[in-house]
């Protein structure tokens, strides 16, 4: 069972917008047993649209397209797909009452008949209902395989993911069990790491494939496995995590779940009614955006204070002066003091806090750039780290962001086990 | 002259990463008079990759290819660049020398054969020098078309496209002009807009095309033009967008440079040494993490106090009990009282401020979900909007962003005339 996701908008190919929609679809595809075989971008552009319809068709018994649907003349998916099909445009009462009902409730300016026309739909295509859009979503069964085309605004694109194409997939497609389990690993090189499980790597079954992914300070180590029968597969993967845990399980930090681990860790925090602060300097606000995306994060997370000027590390956090004079402000002590500090301020159970040099210039301190501290506060204690993460602000930034995560992941887990 | 994009690695296709890679690449080629007619991701398997080439050779000139480049068995570009120019590998040694450096420096795990293989390269390739890490990228050239090969990790890749492949690109291809422009309207949905302008849309040349781009509240218009003369080009540009002022000049925000309107901001604060701070509800960190992003954000950024509790409103930015009480804590008075706190917690000349209801659940607040009030304090004066963002969590979280971003430029360029 493969399928093929094709995004269109010019947007996309000169730069404009990155394509997230196509990770999200894979993503979700991945979990039902589908496996995406291929994703082309293409312009907004008839002799593309079709070729790249063909093709893809040619190869993938799904194909997912997006973009190109709204109301405006660079739009031309719909007509695109008319043409493919040899079909024509009709009216759709369903599709016209909702895009009437949007506007009365949310949109102020007037309803417009290029509006009305997104209730025009191709007579071959079943509307999948885009609950925050007027442009529907269309589905096409053509000899067996399926077309469905969905807007590329990326939260009308998902929910129609979630509620209506998945499931649609599911009902009229039998597929394989595709499953993931990825493991963790620190402290080795990607090269190393893979000379030490050569022998296992050689060992896998064809079924189950292997990847490595090594991000800022991590690899993770990706087994995919393909079959029939779900319960066999899971047996199998354990059985080949097991014996990797004979050979490398001294630096197996974990395995990743579905979810993020802010999402993880947010999860433990709720669970035992904690709270979290951050105190962030060469983070700057990245941690307490990433915790308060999800919904729900304010149940344990009371705030953060991005310190980026010394000054306000001495004013609002508390940290005192002569400890930055005498330490320097990138220093363990002085993370340890924001993190304390950030505890208190907020009145939370943890804290964490970052404070480094990022690059490209030296700043505040005389630590060379790529030297970040981050320090932890938790009920019983408060500690901290040195890391060196290298030449490159986006790397330091992001290693910055993963490091803390673990730590204070690491420090939550040993709190609760103390207790 | 064309190009295509070829991302390989079964990350992409599993939805386990974003391609943020291509929109990169894409841009930068763009600038250069390259357009990309399409962008195709892969799996890292042999039959795939080698089809994947002869499709883009049919197609493009320029063919640039991303990933599978590590030291392990499952990155494979290398071999398939070598099957398809029916090549083999020689032993560079500048860049062997390159990585022994790189290990010697900033890796703790000993340099191993793997490591040392990645010196070995196609003897029809040309080695581009990779600053941060071990894998080069290559250039082929064939048949008077250029094939470059470029690691997948992002900063790698961006250093690789800046210092190489776009200076050899300028140096090898005679190319065309091309011209972005992109005007920013508010006030007006995408269909209305399009009425509007329906007549000189008709008119364009055919050389000049027109995008819409609607995002969160607003609607660019992106006008893109080819030719062979920049000056008359932009000459060209410049009179279509005077006629659209003529339409609909009351709508038209501004017009899009190169940059964020994070960069433009801390640009004009930065050049009138005025200071920054926010003080986040909603919005979550995600305007200090903006402002962060950039490097020399130290110059005007001072912090930022999320105050996601109701309490940490109260503590740290002493926002009165009373008035949240009385005003609730979703309120123009909280927003106004929260800019008002940091510009003073912080010491700065501006503050912008956001408090609002996120969703799915209504938090401490009985506004609706989608309700936020945005704040600004200036050296002169403070005030407040009131937004209502809609049903969906990202959404309004994105429309606060970008809307507090506006009120901000507005309020500096204000206190600018004003002085």
């Amino acid at each position: 069972m493969k399928a093929e996701i094709i995004t269109i908008g010019d947007e996309i190919l000169i730069g404009q917008i990155v394509d997230t929609n196509s990770a999200f679809i894979a993503k979700e595809l991945n979990k039902i047993g589908v496996s995406v075989h291929q994703i082309t971008s293409i312009q907004d552009e008839r002799d593309h649209i079709l070729a790249s319809l063909q093709d893809a068709s040619e190869r993938a018994d799904i194909i997912i397209i997006t973009g190109g649907l709204g109301p405006t003349k660079d739009d031309i998916t719909k007509k695109c797909l008319c043409e493919f099909f040899d079909d024509n445009l009709v009216r759709n009462e369903e599709v016209l009452k909702h895009i009437e009902r949007l506007f009365e409730k949310y949109i102020e300016t007037p309803i417009s008949d290029l509006n009305r026309d997104q209730a025009l739909m191709p007579s071959k295509a079943r509307a999948l209902h885009n609950e925050y859009g007027t442009a529907p979503g269309m589905w096409f069964d053509h000899e067996g395989k399926a077309f469905i085309s969905m807007p590329g605004v990326p939260y009308e694109m998902k929910a129609l993911m979630e509620r209506e194409v998945i499931p649609g997939i599911i009902q009229n497609f039998s597929r394989p069990v595709i499953l993931h389990k990825t493991v963790i690993t620190y402290g080795l090189g990607e090269s190393a790491l893979s000379e030490k499980i050569e022998d296992w790597e050689d060992d896998l079954p064809s079924h189950i494939k292997l990847a490595y992914l090594p991000n800022l300070g991590k690899v993770r180590l990706r087994l995919s496995a393909k079959g029939v029968d779900e319960v066999v597969l899971r047996d199998e993967i354990d059985r080949q995590v097991a014996v990797l845990n004979e050979i490398i399980g001294d630096i197996i930090y974990g395995y990743e779940e579905e979810d993020e681990i802010e999402v993880i860790i947010g999860k433990m925090l709720a669970d035992n009614k904690w709270t979290l602060s951050t105190a962030e300097s060469c983070s700057g606000g990245r941690l307490a955006s990433n915790f308060t995306r999800e919904p729900g994060s304010s149940a344990f997370f009371n705030g953060s204070l991005v310190c980026y000027a010394t000054e306000s590390k001495i004013k609002l956090l508390e940290v005192p002066e002569d400890l930055i004079r005498e330490k320097s402000v990138v220093s363990a002590e002085v993370a340890e003091a924001m993190a304390s500090g950030a505890r208190k301020k907020f009145n939370t159970d943890f804290a964490i806090s970052t404070t480094g040099n990022a690059g490209p210039d030296k700043g505040d301190s005389q630590e060379d750039v790529g030297t970040v501290f981050i320090g932890i506060a938790t009920p019983s204690k408060v500690f901290s780290r040195k890391f060196m993460f290298g030449n490159h602000r986006e790397k330091v930034v992001g290693k910055t962001v993963n490091k803390a995560m673990e730590m204070l992941q690491d420090a939550i887990l040993k709190h609760k086990d103390d207790n």
